[in-house]
């Protein structure tokens, strides 16, 4: 468990490193001043709720960036699902580096498993049905690809990791542009011959607008169920791809997917998903 | 509001621009197609519920990394409460970069507005009683002085900012260093001369045996009402602080603050608070 | 001219800052010991053959690093054609860091600029057809941003910019997944909606393979003029896109454009252009 | 060859880390959906052309960082020749970070053997006289060290690192000093006493005042051969190096060696050798 | 002794880096010209005075960055005294990194020797008396962690770390606040309750008002002997902490100890200790 | 005196920032509470012994990085002499980032200063001797370059910055090569040609075989003055440069000198140099 792994993510280490300057800084003073450095201590994280896991690597990476040589007994792996009293992991280690740690590694452990159990509340909701459950930007600054990881242990699938790899054409970039049309077009001939072409529209004419432009997609925004239903029929034989967001909620999430959209994208998933309510108990042998 | 400002954190500028490399990378594809590089827009940020505002320096760090050439109509103070409808603040720009920027920027001013307007909450809840609501360490990672200075925003007060800066001896300490008075003599002779101990207790017995061993603050954890107002009691001759912690929430907190206690801290306000609900209303002029 | 201009890629910033580290470290002697701190110099940048413009930024930044206090009588923009004697800018600024800087800002300008002018003569020889001249992924370490703008700057277009926004599936990837028919489909399963998928091929039965899944694109592997003919006919009612590489020459890029196929992309503009031939002559007055 | 090796330069590992994160990002989306991640392969490297080599560590380092767990079955040596079709090495490893990797890790080979080869066509034209062939200062920014060490590679020599290692006056530099013999001493008066003194001159007038003057060293630039030839002969019985500089290309450069100039720096071994033709073929077993 | 330890401070990998980089840069010419890669040698580190060591870990983390592949014959301990004529440490190497580092790896041990060594000796003239010997914020920009273990090395103990973690009110703070007891009561206002306040003070009026206001430290600045043990008497029944600063040297401190204070500050065991007299005997075997 | 200034160097804004991280992290808790943001005090820096003054840039760059909005009125000039009581610099500035940096922008003056000040006692003793007195390698970590400037600001010159700029082969290198001849020649055939080779000897025989070796240096290690007279004496009509290292004190420098070495090099100037004992003395106006 100790050293840098090959095969995990640098700038995961990198965060790892910056929150435990954030949170030890030079010196956990209380736990350097009462626990003896080579002291072992037993650790056993218990659910106090139901949820999915996420954040399970830099759980693990805190410790071992300080070094705490724990042996995991029970294996924890993403996206697992959990029922309230679950035994999710225990290990041992050094108990210096685990109470230093604890806070830190809990802290993305629960952030992370929250938005992967919201996630999933949102999956199960629409189960059975043709249709994505994905995240948007509005994720925690520095947490995007974590974040977007969670969605993913959560069942659900990711939009646009940025503005940098997928074109979505929204009412400004239009006004910008002196219309759709002209919008898509300029899109069409300054993107590289691999990126779609996705436009927001709020209205059937825009929609019907996006649709001649040549859009490979339309973002329904905040449209009614029957406005979206019509939309989607509107653009079906064309191949084009659909998505609903804004004012989605576990209580009307299936109705929208009834709609035959493709793609439900939900900002909640990521801006206010609760902690996930988890424990790390430590014991120190005598 | 352009460059640098020598009165701003380093470290915020830092994660600002960490937060626009992750959102934009070296391409905002969309909007360098569609909007011209020199066309300037109008932008109103509307309050879609009641709450109180934090983040307003990295908010506006965002349009000045980008060059947006900001012209705040109507400044926007941390700390000040607002209703729904409310105009938050109204600027003029170059429609290029808010229209790049605007996503990073609502991506901190929301969740910081809503610790603050979650602190506040609870804050106002205990009105008028001698207590401080204070943060946790159950923060997210590298959040850590932004949530705590939210916490203030909204009323709050600060507990230890990290491990480095205050002594908090909990259960496996006092188990490692052979019992509470152990533990608190350790502290004592290791700690610089300005620091003061405090000890985490569970029951009226280890409350007197670190009182005795001369704890200078006593965190009673998860007690109920009655014990902790024994507990602040038998403490209150000697200038002892109390502090109460978990399982508070906006429905029990007035209850722990009667019972004498002189600090209630509580991890939700920076864990599980929900994105303050706001909008950024965009015009580009013709 | 001089300070962190808000609209310049940090990146770049960077990147010069690097570039000075390496060629002057913390000390020009030579200068340092022979040049008066206060002496002003002007300076005239001259071609020495003809071609296309590219690395302004670079080349004024590095002087800007410097404390160079330019000021700049002729200006250079990138994508300029000249011809070989034209003053392509002349300035004034302090003798030190003009003289400092000199090597490393030409490093940049005669590098970019030389895979502007390469590329620019791909694209005149194929003007009037329909077709975009892109490069590949063989840039050289860190210059990916640089050398792609460059590429435009010669008129040319950019294909994907990096493996994380666009997928081009390969021989091995086909293999790997078993077939194109199951590599197409896990990775329309797997992209988030805004992606389209290209499939390299180096038969017709392939290219008919990777219709038949789905493919957005073809990359026709160094194939003859007839077949990649044959290829794009096959494509041509389903708004397919087709690629050509591999063993391109200005010799017979013109024949491989005639086939019909959309975009042609060549390694040789970033990882084989000769360095531009130009000369910055400096004068001190007495 | 996993994991940061001890004797390896930081600047390098680092360097390389740069360019995957240009390529890679956090995500090589067509590998990801299509590759399963224990899969192994197997890949050897073939020369397209003859050559030497150079860019064997970061070529390595790319696997190792992306944790291909890479077996080498064939050593390459950095300096070895190689012809038209050799295997310049072939390896074992897993299939995800080898395709990943490999764009990155060519880009560092074929740009660095380049470089290499020019050089060892200009070592192999004077073979048998008394001169050194090296670099100059005309390197692509940020790979000085990586190019000068190619150019070793290729059988050359170096010049100075860089501006802070060595001294070599410019007329600039003499007309801000007030002339050949003041630049000379202000420099020999500043400079620590391991520092040589080279003079720039164009006219053998130039040449005789330098070496009243007391350089150590003189650069003869664009001087055709029989002044070069004169100059040397004047300083011949002084112990001072005679290095020429400008317009060498493989047709002259054993007529300006015969000269009798101890030294032949040429730009274009560093700034325009075009890339090694050299191509990694990867094989997955069923 | 090669890789990157867990337990290791990794501001200290860095900063020994950075030395490295300074004193190394790419290139130590002379040792890489003259010895051969695989040559072993012996080094041996005498005292040449007496004295108390501290710079262990940074020492031997010179030596592994270089891939010295270290083999430790005698192990050196931090804080452990030595004598004139002591070997401190003896191990074997490869020659080239030993040589290499031998220079940044004493620069290091002697300086954080000197303060150990220093602190040492002003520990030993107040034995026997009941009082800390402590440290101030007069350290070496970049060495503040570094010095102040070395004082602990010594037998020293720590003032507070860094103007974050410890409060201590000045003439400045007093007048900006408008007095003695408003600085106090805006102190204890703002802080987290884990903090105690200090209050610096010249005279006995001014420690009296201290006392008043409720300090829980008093700096006596720069007091006679006499003056200092009255203020100690006025404050001895409220558990105040009496520290005196200014003026303090080997030849008065026993003196000042005898007054009562519980601490003395000393900025010259930081600012002004000399390097520790140390020699490294390398001797490579034929 | 606000905003980063284009003339200074990067790497000490970086040190400088990276001491007020260390000094006062997020935060001067004193400061903040008890002093308004708004007002403004008058400093004056006295100096309390005789020196020569060196770290200006640093001492003002302190207040600059916290946005003091500093007007000097008495400017400091790195390299002026300066006497028991002189003031040395006044300025105004806001008092909360006065107070905050006050102690890390003297941290780095003291230092400095000493050091410029112990080598100008070294410097005057030698006072109309043609000989340099130069520092060494042995500096502070970090503050090579620093240090070096400050020993020139004391009248001293530097010898070679670092590994990297200049040839030194002591007894180690000679044993490895297999003597002074091999290591002389495999220096000669290695180093760019504009390096000078230096050899440490400690005898005349050693000093015979590097003159005929070719040497352009020789360091006479630790000896007495008739034998180093006798060295220069041998060497003096082949322009070697002789330097004398090793026990050099006030007492016997000139002594030294005398013997007619060229340079004579002093550890003692760089790593045990006391601080230089200055005070800055603020006052906040009612």
């Amino acid at each position: 468990m100790n050293g840098a792994r090959d095969d995990e993510p640098r700038g995961l280490r990198r965060m790892v490193r910056a929150a435990l300057r954030e949170d030890v800084g030079g010196d956990d003073v209380t736990t350097r001043l009462t626990v003896d450095p080579d002291r072992p201590c037993n650790a056993v994280l218990i659910a106090k709720s139901d949820g999915v896991l996420s954040g399970v690597m830099p759980f693990w990476m805190v410790f071992d960036e300080l070094g705490a040589d724990v042996d995991i007994k029970t294996v924890m792996v993403d996206g697992a699902p959990y029922k309230k009293g679950d035994t999710l992991t225990d290990f041992t280690g050094l108990a210096q580096p685990v109470l230093t740690g604890e806070r830190t590694a809990l802290n993305f452990l629960q952030h992370l498993s929250g938005v992967a159990s919201l996630t999933n509340q949102f999956v199960n909701a629409v189960e059975g049905l043709p249709v994505r459950i994905t995240d948007t930007r509005k994720t925690t600054p520095l947490f995007r690809a974590l974040e977007k990881e969670a969605v993913r242990h959560g069942g659900g699938h990711n939009h646009r990791h940025a503005l940098y790899d997928g074109i979505l054409i929204k009412d400004n970039h239009i006004r910008a542009a002196g219309g759709v049309t002209q919008a898509v077009h300029r899109a069409k001939a300054g993107a590289h011959h691999l990126m779609k072409i996705e436009v927001e529209v709020t209205t059937l004419d825009e929609c019907d607008e996006s649709l001649a432009a040549g859009a490979d997609a339309i973002l329904l925004d905040n449209m009614d169920a029957k406005t979206m239903r019509e939309a989607v029929k509107r653009g079906a034989d064309r191949g084009v791809t659909f998505e609903a967001s804004g004012g989605i909620s576990l209580a009307n999430v299936r109705a929208v997917a009834e709609t035959g959209v493709h793609v439900i994208s939900i900002g909640a998933l990521t801006h206010s998903a609760p902690a996930a309510d988890v424990s790390l108990e430590i014991e120190l042998p005598d």
